[in-house]
């Protein structure tokens, strides 16, 4: 007889915090924080996980905690797992882990989730030189679908995913990504044409001890300093997979990881209801805590044999994934482009984020003909299953990027008609989403053509 | 009764060149090329089109037509088209023009298309630095399905398309293209950190008389020399749509052009087979000449209606695309990832362009472990039906790019397993694309951790 | 180099009747009639066939032409074409013949089609008892797209597929065919209890020199009458393939069709625009001439390799096939279900036709309240992309099935709501199908409970 | 503040029997069994259910408890639920009952099925005559796949919904129920031509005291006397919905049943994680405890305003349903045919049931020259994410019906080659389904020209 149910190898309790929870959690990626479980391949298993603040965002009325929050203690993941083949041996360096989702959702009794954008002094966004202010919606969960009553009018089916998933770095790999984002930061914007447009801040987010969490390391020891100090935080996606927000990677995909360290040591976390492609504000998927069943292979010695190095070591490779066979089916979409020419009219080279950027900032003001506040379109498009494509990358000067919307996800037709824009029809343009001031004094990227 | 067959409003003779057509043909947006035909709305019409080299490019065994190709002279259009309401009104600068494409397809009787890269001196490519010659591969039509002699081992149904539709600039928007591309010409390289790392040159190509066609305005003239010295190049998608290269406008599309001159002035062309999002070889698509069956409406005033301009002026808007009911569906993709580290190890900061870059080497060094070649699966990707997305654009520095291969279109299994990779099992490596040599001397991007 | 376009093997005139062609047509199933075009395997081939009338239906104003047809004369089938293999060597019987779809459509500058039911007493329909009369509809394509002047308020993207694809037939099938059709109709109506339910007659359809055609045999000489008196028709589906009207053998389709003498003698006709499952008016698909591309493969002593007879005999075996990749995506669907309870209240056995009718009568019933005309439904639903499925055969007594119709063909929401239905709002319930008398003397069957 | 979590209003405890639990089930339909539960519109509440034997069928390695079930005890249902509008207002007869799936799944702990023939001389199945014997295949859930220690080779993912979902029936419709499902059994085989071809039976099963389980209603009272006497049994689909079992009720469909007594009185049961159309061997879909989380809306009056009785009474009408946007994605079907002509070559007219189970057949002939065994292709054709359609229900006299089967399914290439069948190459045939003697005297359909 097979066993019934997956067994639950982190479990979380979402009424301690995340430095109280019986199995460790941690936020950072560095070799050395231990596994706090061991999974089998073949097997298949549980992780639970707090949401990425770990309950720093509450289900209420106001964004006073998104625009006060502390992003140094972000994101936390449950884990590490080590992961041994039939036999009992750990995966090894060289290996592929094969990962694959065979389930995954809210925590039952946690049916909620929130969608927010940074204050432009504490985190920003993708837009956050024309939305500077903290913004927030809460979402409700009813099955397989998410409703808002800060946006209403829109309902859809989640396309549920982890935002991270990732193996632990080695030593050397840890070494290479603190160095280049360091040279980064050091840099600064002067170096960075594109930083002119792209206002999001801080350049990088460098090793810190505060806010750090490192699992089974205690607190405030000599060791848990050493590696606080090493450590990297876990905001960008890199080597080992981690915050790549892939959002169709939901039930059925599989995801091949390099393995660098003994164990592999998997973490997951950052659980998304629903994201849209860029997840533009940020904080911008449907951010919830939330369940994984996996089920891991180990291609040994499958880092040679599938993936190629791309830079100057053999560590400088990217994950694969095989996205699952169920996805919400939506048969009309209304396409949105953009092309690398800012909001000041200026010509920039074959930019893809440049591109998208306008592409986004042209359907927000689309849609907000139509009923919507700017800000509630924002974090829509940052949840709701949006793709963004680079449709073309060689044209020059400009690149094409295009943001297809679902038409179906809204309960008036938004496509355009040669009859009248039906305003405010069907939707109150009150309630809105929830907002804080922005306090600071950086200027705020008006579009003067705008009709708001 | 209603009438059977569409109107056929310009036709080509493929046995003549361009500029020897009935209908004269125009490789450059200026207001002042008259137009060539009219259609009314609601009305069924048929515009047959060169491929976007006017048969420069052969179906032989060569890829010297590609390298030495003159690139002035492209893309030849068809049209313009003056568009007229049912009492006879032409459409108004302030309109937005519907075209519904009905229908699309090869001519008869030349039923074949080329899928090529420049020479790195001439053109270049996405990737140039890593592919600096001249290749070329022959695709044949088996209805639906493209093959290659070049590329065993795959074939695909396509995903036809044409990569330029657009309305004629005034002479306002027009002042504007070409001052915004001088000004990114003129600073140069030095002011773009992202050109380091995108080779393809020139950075745009602004207006000149080599190579110009104008329709009906009579070469040589004096209209004629200050009418090519002002016309805008076709290269890169503007704000009246033109090259955007969206690979899902195919049958059943509606694509929602602003108007900026009487009659909205409609020209079509660069048609496509197949292509890939971001058409990365640059030559990418499969080329093809072609025919397009579109119906158009005009929404009287719609671009105020719909479209919020972002920029300095009210000419600064894109257009609004839906995407068509009929596709090929695929249920299973493998997807490749990139972050913004280039090939060098350097970090960038949230570049789109590099991250979606990096996908893509890592897609090609990975099929090249199933036995094709690297320019192979550089030309497959450019043209074939996979999917580039933003997967994240805000997680500091890193911007996550992916690339979706379809597995279908292959004849033996791609996905990774834990068995060997089956190399050479299916796929003989013989016959490759035609390449032509690299005769510059710019450096090539070697990879020194790849394993050819 | 390869051939640019598809070898026409078949070619019709549009202006000539059946029986003027110079490639002559046939309207029976036998194995000696002779073979008009012979074909390589791996060779694209281009087939044009006439409507499955020969051009007796006409695009007027008029259902009078249905009312009379004369159904002796039907289906007018293009070939026989022999297949070769790439030595020469004619298909055998036991092969497989693999046929693949490569294009299709109508025949450019005949692009319309009509939908039609028939008189009861000459033909009849599924629903024949509920809809006596001759009716028709006539519908025009742009492109993918077909919308009848009859039918105003629906458009939708054809699924375009051959009603008939077939092999000839060996003698002892033929005579397996004859015989079990003649003891059908010879028992008569009193033996079948699902004729109480379902009126469409005749039973059968058997062999008569009335109509015939056949191809290069003479007609009226003693060859012609012997084949005309064995000559199965062409109306039902059997062993051999033929009207197996399966709507989604569009493009990219696969038919793998036994082959039962020799060089298979491949026979294609009855072309539709577009079909749902079941063609419920009989006349119901958008019937049209048109053209195939196709591309066969020979599987040698596939029939004992792949099929199983099943049956007294190891002729008696079924096609096998796949279906293509592009077919119109739908996501929206509103479905009805019917159970195998008539219209009179009588309870029947596990009955999936008496379930499918009944399903059909309640979505007829359903969207006249929308506006339509109840013969409007009736021939929309035998030619719109509808999906006919046996949902439970096995819950005693009740056979359960159901018919999905997708809610984007209409310019309207056709969904239940709490607020009224809007009838009338959006469709002018003039004009409406044509229409003939019914002047039979068979009772009309009457829903007394229906609001009309 | 919204509730994070559905209400439970039926919660099951699986350890124990069906008349034990808190909330007293019931398997009848009856106006008089008692509501067990209140929601009110809008309010997402949870219902838990057992599996439809009541914990019967045991996860072990032996057919005998399928072969030796009572079936006089089922479908053990939760509920009825009464239904209450906002205001506290009971649904009424005449309104429509708006049901939504927002989510559905096994219960936590218990995520296996079970699929099963049964013995032929004990409610038998579609392919009975063919299959005499009890057989039982164990599923294991893996989130959304399952998968078969007895039919190794497959996996899936499931497309989970509820057999059965329904209102009760009112007394009027009740009588009718019992009297046209009496009469049927009464005249008996004889009458019924369909029965010489469908050996499944009984004809109907009629209301009877033995295993009668009614909910709230005291057992052997006098009460419990009379109702057990009237009430209908659970098996067919009937007016008020029931035992539709169609398959893609899945999580964002919406049902609409017509309301026949006061408050509703909704049940559901019967969970399937996944089926085919058809349900072959009658205990087919996957069969399992399990959870359903929905949200109602009345639409008042809705009967009139949206259904059409068809037959002798306003009450002879039929749900309607909407399908939900989330399904797994297949895009390559293998599909068999069948036409209605008989294992004996017998010639039938327009028979559905007859053409289907054909197409059955030949399916199973071709997948058992795989490696498979027959019995456990009929047990996966009962389960698996198969369409069966009726393709052509006019072209007498063959009725043309399909079954299409996801390749994807399968870990070997299924599809028709020119190369050998490779017969047992990746399957190997031991393990087989689960099997018990049949030891009746009814003679076996036997197909003479089959290979085994």
């Amino acid at each position: 007889m097979a066993p019934l149910s997956p067994r639950v190898v982190v479990k979380v309790d979402l009424k301690k915090r995340p430095w109280q929870q019986t199995q460790p959690l941690h936020n950072r990626w560095h070799p050395e924080i231990p596994s706090v479980a061991e999974v089998k391949t073949g097997e298949l298993f549980r992780v639970e996980m707090v949401d990425w603040t770990g309950g720093a965002v509450k289900e209420d009325g106001s964004a006073g905690d998104i625009k006060s929050i502390d992003l140094s203690t972000v994101h936390y993941l449950s884990g590490p797992i080590k992961v041994v083949d039939e036999d009992g041996v750990a995966a090894r360096p060289g290996d592929l882990l094969a990962v694959e989702i065979c389930n995954l959702g809210p925590l039952p009794g946690d049916e909620w989730g929130f969608t927010a954008s940074f204050d432009r002094e504490n985190g920003g966004g993708f837009l956050t030189d024309h939305f500077p202010c903290a913004t927030k919606a809460i979402w409700y969960f009813e099955g397989i679908y998410a409703y808002s009553p800060q946006i209403p009018g829109v309902r859809f089916p989640g396309l549920t995913h982890p935002g991270i998933i990732g193996t632990a770095p080695s030593k050397e790999l840890l070494r290479i990504w603190n160095e280049r984002e360091r040279q980064l930061e050091e840099k600064g914007v002067e170096s960075l044409t594109l930083c002119e447009v792209v206002h999001q801040r801080p350049l990088a987010s460098l090793p810190t001890t505060k806010g750090c969490l490192l699992g089974n390391i205690e607190e405030r020891t000599s060791e848990w300093e050493r590696i606080a100090k090493e450590a990297a935080r876990t905001i960008p996606g890199r080597e080992n997979g981690g915050n790549c927000d892939i959002k169709n990677l939901s039930s059925g995909s599989k995801i091949y990881l390099p393995v660098f360290v003994e164990g592999a040591n998997l973490s997951t976390g950052d659980m998304h209801f629903s994201q849209g492609d860029g997840e533009i504000s940020f904080c911008g998927a449907i951010e919830m805590s939330g369940f994984l069943e996996l089920k891991c292979e180990i291609i040994r010695n499958g880092m040679q044999e599938y993936l190629t190095p791309m830079g100057p070591t053999t560590l400088h490779v990217n994950p694969i994934f095989e996205i699952g066979p169920v996805e919400p089916r939506f048969s009309e979409w209304l396409v949105f482009e953009g092309i690398s020419v800012d909001e000041s009219g200026r010509q920039h080279y074959l930019d893809a984020t440049v591109a998208y950027k306008r592409a986004v900032l042209n359907a927000i003001d689309y849609l907000f003909k139509f009923g919507y506040s700017k800000e509630q379109v924002y974090l829509l498009l940052s949840c709701c299953p949006c793709e963004g494509r680079i449709s073309g990358i060689v044209d020059s000067p400009n690149a094409v990027a295009t943001l297809a919307i679902p038409t179906a996800i809204f309960d008036q037709d938004i496509r355009p008609k040669t009859r009248k824009v039906p305003t405010g029809a069907r939707i109150v343009k009150k309630p809105d989403v929830m907002k804080s001031t922005y306090d600071g004094k950086l200027p705020i990227t008006k579009n003067s053509s705008s009709s708001s």
